[in-house]
């Protein structure tokens, strides 16, 4: 490990599903870094990106709630962080955290410095950067979007399209397609001792990042430990798709990436009996486990899979202040 | 004094003003506690209040930046919650540091407790506190509106109309004429050594805190030490009033107030022979320095006033942590 006794790790994601991992990770480690995804078009993001023209802050966002601390004023920094305005005019819908990061990034231009300070201030239990410093743009190749004609592709323009579309998604692209990567989160995955990928949308959160070359590449290349996290379901993005078929995917996108270890809910494993044998095919091994909230929301719970990640990463019991 | 080396000291007054007085305060003492007026309805402040219908942040904001240490980040958070927000869009001209309080508001809807978390936030070196818990009113009656009628009293109603009429103020009134006083303020003017009244803008800064009917008797019946501080010069809202004039206004506003030092700036002073005398009918010992900025910018220098209140306070230099 490259620092203290605590292993040096790097989630990369999005939305609720980096949420989740980080949860769980900052449980793990207190050298835990989210590389974020910058996508985002929709809602409060979409509405500061238009008028600022910036990085979305929403992901962000919701990264550095899910890193303040599990303590009093923690808590209530990451409640402050995650309330929306509500009123009858321009700031209502916007997140709290949204324009105070916005705000930052006003005063202080360097989004990156922006993002440390916000951390500071919320004394977040980890570093939050974005995967590009540039904000991207999603464009989806989508079936389905005519009944009546059923094979026709269409391409939609835009995270929030893609990520709410009823259609199938079959390939993914940015805009641009050669973005620059963040500096910090490549320095970040190349001493990293694990890289966590997922969970997530798929599309719009998990493998964004694998198409941001730079990014990809310094993953493929870093010596980390590298865990591919699967969803618990399938989700609305990959609706009836079967766990090999989301890492066949990570295939697909980032060729040459190799895995150590795929961490899966015990039920969606049990749909597939090719799991194991899909992971062998890039060097994983394959963890299942109860890693699920048993109140069917299909969300992680966040102490089963810090336990895992634990288990996967050789530790002992960390004395971490939450 | 009420409890450790340094003297509690609460200031009053809003805007600039109040940020002049607290910037040199904080040098003298860590017990300081500011109680800020929360009439303004112009600009960011005017916006919120009418989107949100609480207290307007932007007097509260500037005291709380105002008490931003003297380090790297002490400054850094200053520079945060004064920059504002510049786009073609609605967030344009929003304060920063109004949203951040607005938005702790949202999550937290007692102001008192969402202030102190901000200031917590910013390591603020002192408490900011509303003089009231409810959004006032300032409504003045003003001579000279119109060339062909000078002797023709208007009404003007609104912090900003009053603060920015080229007319003659001749008395203002709060409306609601009796609205609740902050009861945290009540009590920290009970417990403290010393009460700062100025500078400021005289009708729409300092004499509101007068009009808070609860506000007003508890400064009358506090046993701390009252300290008024005079403008550098007559200011827009009091062009032409001589320095005995702003005294008077006090008297007028505050019957039964009785002050125990008046600080003057020595070339506004000079204009005035009979100084001495108008504090003296009010109890006050006249103290005369030279406290002004050498710009001509008709500010207060914040190290000089700290010297002369250090002195009025009779204290040694104080080993604080700027």
């Amino acid at each position: 490990m490259s620092g203290g006794d605590l292993p040096s790790v790097v989630a990369l994601g999005g939305g609720h599903g980096l949420s989740a991992s980080l949860s769980a990770l900052r449980q793990v480690t207190d050298q835990l870094t989210a590389v974020v995804t910058v996508a985002d078009d929709g809602g409060s993001s979409g509405r500061l990106r238009e008028e600022f023209g910036g990085l979305p802050p929403g992901d962000l966002r919701m990264a550095l709630a899910a890193l303040c601390g599990d303590d009093h004023n923690g808590r209530r920094w990451a409640s402050v962080l995650q309330s929306r305005f509500r009123s009858e005019g321009p700031l209502d819908g916007h997140a709290v955290g949204n324009l105070l990061i916005e705000g930052v990034w006003q005063a202080i231009s360097d989004p990156v410095l922006g993002l440390g300070l916000v951390g500071e201030l919320v004394d977040a239990r980890g570093r939050v950067l974005p995967a590009s410093t540039e904000p991207l743009n999603i464009e989806a190749d989508v079936l389905g979007l005519e009944v009546e004609f059923p094979h026709e592709v269409h391409v939609l323009r835009g995270q929030h399209m893609v990520a709410s579309t009823n259609g199938w998604v079959q390939a993914i692209r940015l805009l641009p397609a050669d973005p620059p990567a963040c500096p910090q989160a490549l320095t970040a995955i190349e001493r990293a001792d694990y890289i966590v990928l997922g969970p997530g949308s798929w599309f719009t959160s998990v493998l964004p990042h694998l198409l941001i070359p730079q990014l990809a590449a310094a993953i493929i290349a870093s010596p980390a430990h590298k865990i591919l996290t699967l969803n618990v379901t399938s989700g609305l993005e990959t609706a009836g798709f079967s766990p090999s078929r989301h890492i066949e995917l990570i295939a697909e996108n980032a060729p040459g990436l190799r895995l150590n270890t795929v961490v899966a809910d015990e039920a969606f494993a049990a749909s597939d009996a090719a799991l194991a044998q899909t992971c062998a095919t890039l060097g994983a091994d394959l963890v299942v486990d109860d890693v699920a909230m048993h109140d069917h929301t299909a969300r992680h719970d966040r102490l089963r899979l810090a336990a895992v990640y634990r288990e996967v990463m050789g530790g002992a019991e960390a004395d971490l202040e939450m």
